[in-house]
């Protein structure tokens, strides 16, 4: 391997493709974005894949042959031994894929499969907001609430990998259905998903709201930027329903402090950039429901990477296992 | 420090005090057992530690300077660096109790303080039903439920050593209060204590059981053991009952499964004496609730010591820390 190898990061999600040309010191030489058509298949998914790593590639000027490493993040349940994905919520029909064969096949390079929210834990642990703790927890905030735990400033990955799956902890036994399947999940309740489905109920049900008036009329069109826009020119139940979704997401962070007593919690993801609005009645709960020695040993930070926390994460990751198994 | 050298280790629970003179293998020379006077306050209970003490260093012929180490496991929030007990539940009044201190004081002994559940993952650990496994939970079922989490080999204690306090986790938001203060945690809905209170509930409601008869007719008398009991001859309501609290305990494996992808799940505590007719739904539960792969990669085992777990684990362990400082 050369001195300063350069690696490839692919950060598959739900609704986007993101792909970069990365160094080890985290520096990226190209990037390319497209989205996920999801709803087309497993089959377009991967052509989409594969056209967007041609374009990363071709942008940095360097061809497959060049890289040290390809690290892969992916959503849902997989293991990082057999690159396999069992099952992805937001992945619909993806039941047993064998992704990392896949892509090293297509792409003759050997390639590291893991869980999306853990390359974005690693991506923070290496290059950003958790540069130097021990123990954390980081969570991605978007459609769906994913983790990645780090332990001893390594990433914590469970009996075969699947570990980190805090979005799919119930905080409501009798709480609304999650597409795993279970009922109250956290994710369910506390998501961008969460607080859409939320508005568009109150909506059906004849609300006072200007939230409509953001989406144009079409309630489909409603997003929790729609109703963060709404919150931020007064509208009440756009900001009952954003301290609502604040108020689930600080139960569930009152359980992770509970059970791992981190130093630290890193919080990224779309929907955290609601901010104080969002933050606020989710600390104020946690600090409620936690131990307050507990509570007060950890410091909430957000992400700093944004989106290129999975890239980065996987890229590194399969760097320097790439380096330790030849060494 | 002799080849083989002797460890004290102490259990405090919020019911009993268990000391046990043992070695490095496990092996116990001498056992005292005797009730925790916690409704008398902190002196008392700090007076019959002492006793007990006393008694089972007696009882194996050997004075404090013969030990190579002391470790003691307590209730609720500590600091094993500073061996303080923040608060703990089960011991009403203390509040900031420098436990280490004052032990280390009264036997003139070096003393590791740590929280009980995690002397108890680390009996199962060394000597017990986690032998060979390197990523673990070991859950205690009785009044409350204590957590243990063992990551690589090693007990994980977070950031100033209060993980692990998987009782606390919320699985009902909406749900009853519990002793620290939160709503709808884990053991405030799975425990011994919510079986009983729920009996009772059903009782002064009226319901048709015969668990008041094996309670002499006194409420005040009614026990997990007395519920199993009735239910063991058939009372309806007391087998409901089991299987509602085996519904909420799969409730809370289900999180521990997602969360953590362990490869064992060690169950021990009084209440987990009931066996199947409380696991058998908690399993059937947990399997509904978790990711169907993580689920299946899980074994779940009943913790292999008993009551001694606590005490081995905290002394063998600080047998270990004592010889890693010195070494």
């Amino acid at each position: 391997m050369p001195e300063n190898p350069l690696a490839l990061g692919i950060d598959l999600g739900g609704s986007k493709i993101l792909t970069a040309v990365v160094n080890a010191q985290g520096q990226i030489s190209s990037r390319d974005h497209s989205p996920t058509p999801a709803a087309e298949g497993q089959e377009a998914v991967i052509k989409s894949i594969l056209e967007s790593v041609d374009r990363a590639l071709n942008q940095a000027g360097i061809a497959t042959s060049d890289l040290g490493a390809i690290g892969m993040g992916a959503p849902g349940i997989s293991n990082p031994e057999t690159g396999i994905i069992f099952a992805s919520p937001n992945l619909p029909g993806w039941r047993d894929v064998p992704l990392r064969d896949i892509i090293e096949r297509e792409l003759g390079k050997k390639t590291l499969v893991m869980n999306d929210a853990n390359a974005a834990a690693l991506g923070e642990l290496y290059f950003g907001a958790g540069r130097g703790a021990r123990n954390f927890i980081c969570i991605t905030i978007g459609t769906g609430i994913g983790g990645g735990i780090i332990i001893d400033g390594k990433i914590y990955t469970g009996a075969f990998g699947a570990a980190g799956e805090v979005g799919h902890m119930t905080i409501d036994n009798n709480g609304p259905l999650c597409n795993c399947g279970n009922t109250g999940c956290w994710e369910t309740l506390a998501s961008g998903t969460a607080l859409v489905r939320e508005a568009k109920h109150q909506i059906e049900e004849g609300a006072r709201t200007s939230i409509l008036d953001y989406a144009g009329g079409d309630i489909e069109k409603v997003t929790p930027r729609i109703i963060h826009a709404a919150a931020g020119q007064g509208d009440n139940l756009a900001r009952e329903l954003i301290a609502q979704t604040g108020y689930y997401l600080g139960v569930g962070l009152a359980n992770l402090i509970n059970i791992f007593n981190p130093e630290l919690i890193v919080i990224g993801g779309g929907l955290s950039n609601i901010g104080d609005m969002l933050l606020n009645p989710a600390f104020k709960t946690a600090k409620k429901r936690a131990y307050r020695e507990v509570y007060q040993a950890v410091r909430f930070v957000p992400a700093e990477l944004g989106q290129n926390s999975g890239v980065l994460g996987a890229a590194a990751f399969a760097l320097r296992e790439m380096k330790r198994t030849i060494a």
